[in-house]
């Protein structure tokens, strides 16, 4: 998790700083940068509030621009509420950590409490992160957001670590694909699909089936191979 | 999510109870109750930190006693950091949706800010519920920790809207075993654990792959039961 850094822009009020770097350290994030903050640095109110992570306030790192802020990093998130008419890529909150593969040194932008991020500074963003909620009252407060974004990334901590041991690779869409056509394959051997017009409608529910496969890793996908070419022999 | 209650035991500060209702209107629950707030109410910080969800400040219960406020639930979860040494069922969050199902009127409890829920208060609950965190800073705000629970709930809401259709059951943890069983035995005869000692690693690497099927249904069991008599065929 040392590669994932929170972002504030122009945050306004000390307690949301404050209650950003708790929910960061309960899940074990702990580098934040914070773009301009609106009442200067440092603010009483964010030591407070932090409670047990003030040393995560004392070590945050402050910038005047949203471009020296990110520059060292490979890749930018921009959280926003709402889904904005923008030309970007969108991942919502729950797809985060397998998103975050490989992806090397990443930022996580979070916006001002009342006005969130503007368009200009969504443009520095690689992608847009949103975290759903209902439609007709989705402002989050600032804190609560940091906080879901890293319960999200914590609570999928092996999802992340999962690309250093060979067998422990995530499967592709390609090795998932390859799968589906292996079993319907052979169920067509084994004369599965009794009547044709249904086989499309089965063949898409066993598709579905594998798709909820949480975190299925290349090795997975061998072994469900050689348990389907076993069982046809 | 009408029949799920969040209700605060004795909470310290107004801010909190605000952020709370704000986080649970965020995720669409709407049903507070709040028993004895120290600072007495109503509480004008709860109001404005509330932000747009005054409406559930102004509809949350107020009660005297945990007794009073849990009376006509019918079954309760109580919120604890670390885990205690309690004779009690314990589930973290990421499993609650699936958890709650049909248990009818439900009531989540979350403790005082500066030293949760007494052991008293936990024994009222039918279950423990944990949300994980690094294990050297385990205390979440109580907000943030309400917050994360509502996420999930609603994030889960067609696991909990899925006991409606019949054949959308979740599978049981019966029937999970069963489709393990069936498949070990499918295989056993087609002498797939060729060596004897690696059958147990085996057969638990598997069982793995099953467990990771997310929103497992009774369906879903049937058609794989139907896939793997097929293939031994």
């Amino acid at each position: 998790m040392d590669d994932i850094v929170i972002i504030l822009v122009q945050p306004q009020l000390g307690e949301n700083i404050g209650a950003t770097a708790r929910a960061m350290k309960n899940f074990g994030l702990s580098e934040l940068r914070i773009v301009s903050p609106r009442d200067g640095w440092p603010n009483e109110k964010a030591e407070s509030m932090s409670v047990g992570a003030v040393d995560l306030i004392h070590s945050a790192k402050i910038f005047d621009s949203l471009e020296d802020a990110v520059k060292d990093l490979d890749f930018l998130y921009a959280t926003t509420g709402e889904r904005r008419d923008m030309n970007k890529d969108y991942i919502i909150s729950r797809n985060l950590a397998q998103d975050l593969q490989q992806k090397g040194r990443v930022g996580i932008l979070f916006g001002r409490e009342a006005t969130g991020l503007t368009n200009t500074e969504i443009a520095y963003a690689n992608k847009i992160l949103t975290i759903n909620t209902v439609p007709d009252f989705s402002s989050l407060n600032i804190a609560h957001a940091v906080c879901l974004v890293c319960y999200e990334i914590f609570n999928n901590q092996n999802i992340l670590r999962s690309d250093l041991g060979n067998n422990q690779k995530l499967a592709t869409s390609q090795e998932r694909a390859f799968l589906h056509k292996y079993l319907i394959n052979a169920l067509d051997g084994k004369g599965f699909f009794k009547v044709a017009e249904k086989k499309e409608h089965m063949s898409l529910k066993i598709q579905n089936i594998l798709t909820r496969i949480d975190k299925l890793s290349h090795s997975d996908v061998q072994i469900l191979i050689g348990i389907i070419s076993s069982l046809v022999k």
